[in-house]
């Protein structure tokens, strides 16, 4: 590997005051579920919302007066963009970022808000990253690989110095793994730092590409919609692969329900907006509690930047699960007085209305009769029970739809 | 005033490990926004989610066993109660917290999992606080005030001693006010610390209790529903209020709107949960740019304790502010093949139908026709624009709904 425990430290003097050193906070309330001493990483808190300004800016700080004016070019649907876009504006580099088409509209606001041109073609980010490199080759432009590239690596790698002077005595680092340059780099900083604390990497199972090639499998895994899309990445890097072999102990995967419910855990009990990729190494270490027990765990929160469309879904669908939000789908005779009477029952369980709607077309139920669906905020899940007991009692009969979003 | 540097000093050392030290982190975005350089403290990240345990914890340490044993009573909705019971679960000291009636379901849930003896009881906090000391003082129980109590204050005042430490250059603070207790720890400590420092206080402009009392008006003041509900107080008090007369040069006021509106600049460019209280600090800093431009400003983000449905409502009337997902009423033939249409109209103009609702009934249309609510998702409000001028152009009657919630 060419990336040193030197080279590190030198690309930490070298962002020193242009990236912000991010806090690395002790959690007590994920430390009392993970049965484990628990402190997290804050790259979210990192400007453009994820670590990959690092990175960036050491690869751009490698360019001559010459490269920096024929400007640099990358491809990215969003964290990596936003990295080059960000210290390109500042160090007057013209920059192009290819998006790939469906990318969504305020990632490509945001980028150009950093004042790069962006071009939204190819399918899918492979393709929109050939013809980032096919201008960058025909215009004499540098092409900024989003992780696998010596410079890239060893500014990502100053996350772990931070987090090892932050907490000197952390047993293991969990690290969530798209393309490999964020843990490659903290590997190869960790190790030389302590070279008994354990690295441990975090794939969506949508995307195990790295880990499938650790195993000697397809080099190329993953299809499908994740949530954790930054590091949602077919292929891992032909540089970082070797790191990973060599420091990473595991390469651990979890599914989507496990990242969505880390997503919502950070926003309830840290009240952070923690994004998809960022939320893995949580899921992680929530879904093996055995592997972390009694350690002292970093977690690297990579990223924030969370579609607020999703976010609130995902809210909602919190509340949802934990039956603090009930929809009931309640059968009524179509006639006055009966609202009355359903809203009364629900009050006297304690249940608070937050929704009604009436259906009266569509179902299956005859003319004279109603759908009558309620959307009621609620203690628990025994509450619902509660409710819809009270309900059936008054001679009513419930159904519980499954999500809340499930209209009629 | 009885509390001084000293004894904030000693609660300093008093709280160390048992309360977390939350980091100040500057804003590259909130600095540019606000012409200013903008740092925040967090905490939001605090165990519980605010600053309360601070001072919690000050109080309960003052206590000697046959109190201890006796047990704590305090009134509270929200971060007093949590802070409080957090503490008191923690030093095995038995806590009774009143609730005000119609206090959120999951305020208690929160407060009973820390192990508290709740009680519903009270209409309105000062209800509430009424019943608690008079169970305290039937029960020889200790009663906890939330703000007007030397230890509590001095407690607070840690936070002021926390900012100048990662930051001594600060101009000025900017700190939220309820009954005071924050501000007047924060006033104490940073004013001996660096007297030329200037506080500013900042109050929700429903509940404007402290700025009237510091003219010398109505000593009651307040009403209404506010965002901002952890700095809803009435009366400011009795030991707060002559040093915020002394140390505070300012208490500037927020609407409602400016709260929600910095609630939703937290979620999006800092990527952190903050509750309105939270946020006031932050809209008065960008509702009075001339008061505060080319200074080093030290907000403090008192609390993150936001609902998740009503977060999940910011976060679409914030999308909708901006035009990225706007709300379309169309008018239709109510016949086949027109939905394909209009979808087609969208489509090409760049917008993403993400809900689509018929409405056939309620509405003041002939029969033969319907109208068709559809929420787009789209780059800015120009971009709205140009979605609607499409589908008139292709002959249909379109209107922009003012909200993206308001349904049919």
């Amino acid at each position: 590997m060419n990336v040193t425990i030197d080279r590190i430290r030198a690309a930490e003097k070298l962002i020193a005051g242009e990236v912000l050193r991010t806090p690395t906070v002790p959690s007590r309330s994920l430390s009392q579920r993970a049965g484990a001493e628990v402190v997290v990483k804050l790259e979210s808190l990192q400007h453009t919302g994820s670590f990959k300004p690092r990175g960036a800016l050491v690869k751009l700080s490698t360019l001559d007066s010459g490269a920096r004016k024929a400007g640099v070019v990358a491809a990215s649907a969003g964290n990596h963009a936003q990295g080059v876009a960000f210290h390109a504006q500042r160090l007057g580099i013209p920059a192009t970022i290819f998006m790939p088409e469906g990318t969504p509209f305020n990632k490509v606001a945001r980028t150009e808000a950093l004042g790069a041109t962006v071009r939204v073609e190819g399918q899918g980010l492979a393709e929109a990253g050939e013809r980032a490199q096919r201008l960058a080759k025909d215009e004499g432009m540098t092409y900024v690989h989003p992780y696998d590239d010596d410079a890239i690596i060893s500014g990502q790698g100053t996350v772990a110095l931070e987090m090892l002077a932050d907490f000197p005595a952390l047993d293991v680092l969990v690290v969530p793994i798209g393309g490999g340059g964020l843990i490659s780099g903290m590997a190869i900083a960790a190790k030389a730092m302590k070279p008994d604390i354990e690295i441990v990497g975090v794939q969506a199972d949508l995307y195990p590409s790295m880990a499938k090639a650790l195993k000697g499998e397809a080099q190329t895994a993953g299809a499908g919609q994740t949530i954790a899309e930054g590091i949602a990445v077919k292929v891992p890097g032909g540089r970082t692969k070797p790191v990973v072999e060599a420091l990473v102990s595991d390469v651990l995967l979890v599914d989507e329900t496990a990242i969505e419910c880390a997503v919502q855990i950070y926003l309830e009990t840290q009240r952070l907006v923690v994004e998809g990729a960022g939320a893995t190494t949580l899921a992680a270490l929530l879904g093996n509690p055995d592997r972390f027990r009694g350690r002292k765990v970093g977690l690297v929160v990579s990223g924030g930047n969370m579609d607020s469309r999703i976010l609130a879904s995902i809210l909602m669908r919190g509340l949802a699960r934990e039956g603090r939000l009930a929809r009931l789908r309640i059968e009524i005779d179509d006639r006055p007085g009966v609202l009355a009477k359903v809203a009364g029952l629900i009050g006297q369980s304690g249940g608070n209305i937050v929704e009604v709607t009436h259906q009266r077309m569509f179902y299956d139920v005859p003319v004279k009769e109603a759908d009558l669906d309620v959307v009621v905020e609620t203690m628990d899940a025994d509450h619902v029970r509660e409710v819809i007991g009270k309900l059936e009692e008054g001679g009513f009969t419930v159904r519980l739809l499954r999500n809340v979003s499930e209209g009629g």
